[in-house]
């Protein structure tokens, strides 16, 4: 690709044919499956594989510590790439090891301690309200959930009114959950916590490269990321901001270490102004170079046309699979993304995703224990998750849309 | 490599010529680097790298999430090949992004708060230092450095008043400082932790792959290692080993995610029996496939005898380096490893460290801000680290210790 991302798209929602195809080719796992787990892991763009590679052969070659020192200005790009992403000063971003390694080091920097409360919604990620529950049990901290508007997806005024009755120590928000295709109003809850002056954080894990992204806009402290996913990054990535406020307020994560602080006296350390304070000192450098490249790639592609195409090809899978006989679709609120969830009466989940996998199409399968709160509401046990991206076809769409109709008639029980 | 460890050396201590140079041709960097430098990062070997390329392009090829699931059993060997290489069962075993990953998962299961002392060394690992003094300043916890023997290395008896004064949260003790020579008993300190009943945290970076681990031996709750060290393994990769008693207790990390526990109510989760509640869901498998490559490669090697070879060519450094004028040995304890540090008179660290790399020599430097209590003792602002391991070879001790005597001498203001 060398061509600007604005002129990358002739038509936003169905893309250039050629410029898909150019996509494509330069995606080596669109010639095996029909990959529709992009919620789960992106196919890794052949650039990305090769600066990964590049780099493990150059830490071979010459030490690991000797590449990282010679391939310093690549790897300081990760900054400013991230930057430009997500609109913030190269000073905000910390690299971490995954979207969970970034939002407890986020977690950690805010003492949560004898009843402070964490406000979050009903839809927020399993490993969050996990680690919330673990500071319930260590420290005493409340767990409060947001009631959900009628339609799905948070209630912005009863939040707000949690708000102000709590002041909580943090308002917890999941931008689009792993579970349904639901989008969070961040921006909204954003004014609402500026509003009140309440620490902000957003897990933007399935948001990343599926939806345009402005931390300014949404007016977080706090938004985290993975690279995995709809990045197309690496496994094993992921980044945090942190707002210049929350730096300026001295937010550090509890476990920090010789990356984020230098011991200055026998019984005092230094921490770093910038949120390099979140990270640590030892990273896998050819991933951290690899998920740069992944975002170098999403900034050329263009996440704001890209994604009118992903949510634009959901929106013609849920239009194809919501009328086949035992299929039910579950995506709520008001604003739907390209993740699309369904269930299937009299079918068990995982036989469900291995049909489709016998088909060639990868999906992924969510079970009540990773969606509590939002499978209850919903009275399933189980949904399985198709994701497209932008790189996957209208062609793709039909053949997923009829290998699940094969597959809801063969499993029923 | 084809042969059992104990046929691998013929004479432990100088390593049979034909098998190191075997060794050597399966590691490139040694045709590039006189590579003395595996205390910060060893030379992976060939089949090291290949294993992680290998499984990157399985992810490119057909997905990142089926990738894993295809690669289910290569992953799972991890446990049981780290669990024989230090003497333990598998499920005390868990996979981490780093060694100070693996300590702070650790230190995070410990409750330390209003006066909780955690009982340290004078030499412990800086980021570890920072991490206690964070919880200082967080919880209250009180930080006791255990004073040195004489010779240098902690003073086992005075530890043992400590213990019993103190009775602390935790004992926390580097096995191998970063920044010098020193092995600490930490096998004397295992029989007062366990005679006392307080728990025990041993910090094995610099230790594993470099010198045999039992961690039965040892008697130790936790033990935190990297892969990236004397294992030869990829950056971005370490383990922590848990002991049966601390998991039967229940410790489990503080920001415990999906991997370690299961949500099971909308206010209840249940931990993991095994170790692996210490994990996080997400890894770089290719990261972690190359770890377990390189574990089974260590024990093919047998760390027995090449750590034998390697303090045997670090003696000889020693030897040749000591007469150098201007050169000062600051390697202290009755126990020395294949760490040799030195600092040298009215040269820049830096300076010094560059100009070895200019003679092909890869090695590190500390400063005083990694080592504020061992550089304050011993009244030193830096010292370059040269780390040999199995692979070097004599000649190469000889080819370095010219280079340190020409450094010193062009580099001497």
């Amino acid at each position: 690709m060398s061509s600007d991302a604005t002129k990358l798209w002739t038509d936003a929602s169905e893309g250039n044919d050629g410029l898909v195809e150019e996509l494509r080719r330069e995606t080596p796992g669109c010639a095996n499956r029909i990959h529709f787990n992009n919620a789960g892991a992106g196919l890794m763009p052949q650039g990305v594989l090769d600066a990964v590679k590049r780099h493990l052969d150059f830490e071979a070659a010459i030490g690991g510590y000797e590449a990282a020192v010679a391939a310093a200005e690549a790897i300081d790009r990760f900054y400013t790439t991230v930057a430009t992403l997500i609109g913030c000063a190269p000073e905000c971003v910390a690299y971490c090891a995954s979207a969970t390694d970034a939002y407890t080091r986020a977690l950690s920097s805010v003492t949560i301690a004898g009843g402070g409360v964490v406000l979050t919604t009903r839809d927020d990620y399993v490993s969050n309200q996990i680690a919330f529950m673990s500071l319930a049990k260590r420290f005493g901290a409340r767990v409060v959930h947001a009631p959900n508007a009628r339609d799905g997806g948070v209630d912005v005024d009863e939040l707000a009114k949690l708000v102000h009755r709590y002041r909580p120590a943090l308002v917890a928000v999941t931008h689009v959950p792993t579970n349904s295709g639901l989008v969070q109003p961040v921006v909204e809850i954003g004014a609402v916590c500026r509003d009140a002056g309440v620490l902000y954080l957003v897990d933007a894990c399935q948001t990343v490269g599926q939806l345009p992204l402005d931390v300014s806009l949404i007016g977080c402290d706090f938004l985290t990321a993975t690279g995995r996913k709809f990045l197309r990054g690496p496994r094993g990535s992921g980044f945090l901001y942190v707002s210049p406020r929350a730096l300026a307020a001295g937010l550090e994560p509890l476990f920090i270490d010789i990356r984020g602080a230098e011991w200055t006296e026998p019984h005092a350390y230094r921490t770093r102004p910038t949120a390099k304070r979140f990270e640590e000192r030892e990273s896998a450098f050819a991933i951290k170079i690899g998920l740069s490249t992944a975002v170098e790639y999403a900034l050329k592609v263009g996440v704001d046309c890209a994604s009118l195409r992903a949510v634009a090809l959901a929106n013609s899978l849920r239009t194809l699979i919501e009328g086949i006989p035992g299929v039910r679709l579950l995506d709520r609120g008001q604003n739907r993304c390209a993740i699309v969830t369904a269930t299937v009466a009299g079918v068990d989940g995982h036989e469900f995703h291995r049909a489709l996998e016998a088909r060639g199409v990868n999906s992924s399968v969510s079970v009540r224990s990773v969606a509590q709160l939002d499978f209850s509401e919903k009275g399933v046990e189980w949904a399985i998750r198709l994701s497209p991206h932008y790189y996957n076809t209208r062609a793709e769409v039909e053949a997923v849309a009829s290998a699940v109709a094969e597959a809801a008639t063969d499993n029923a029980t």
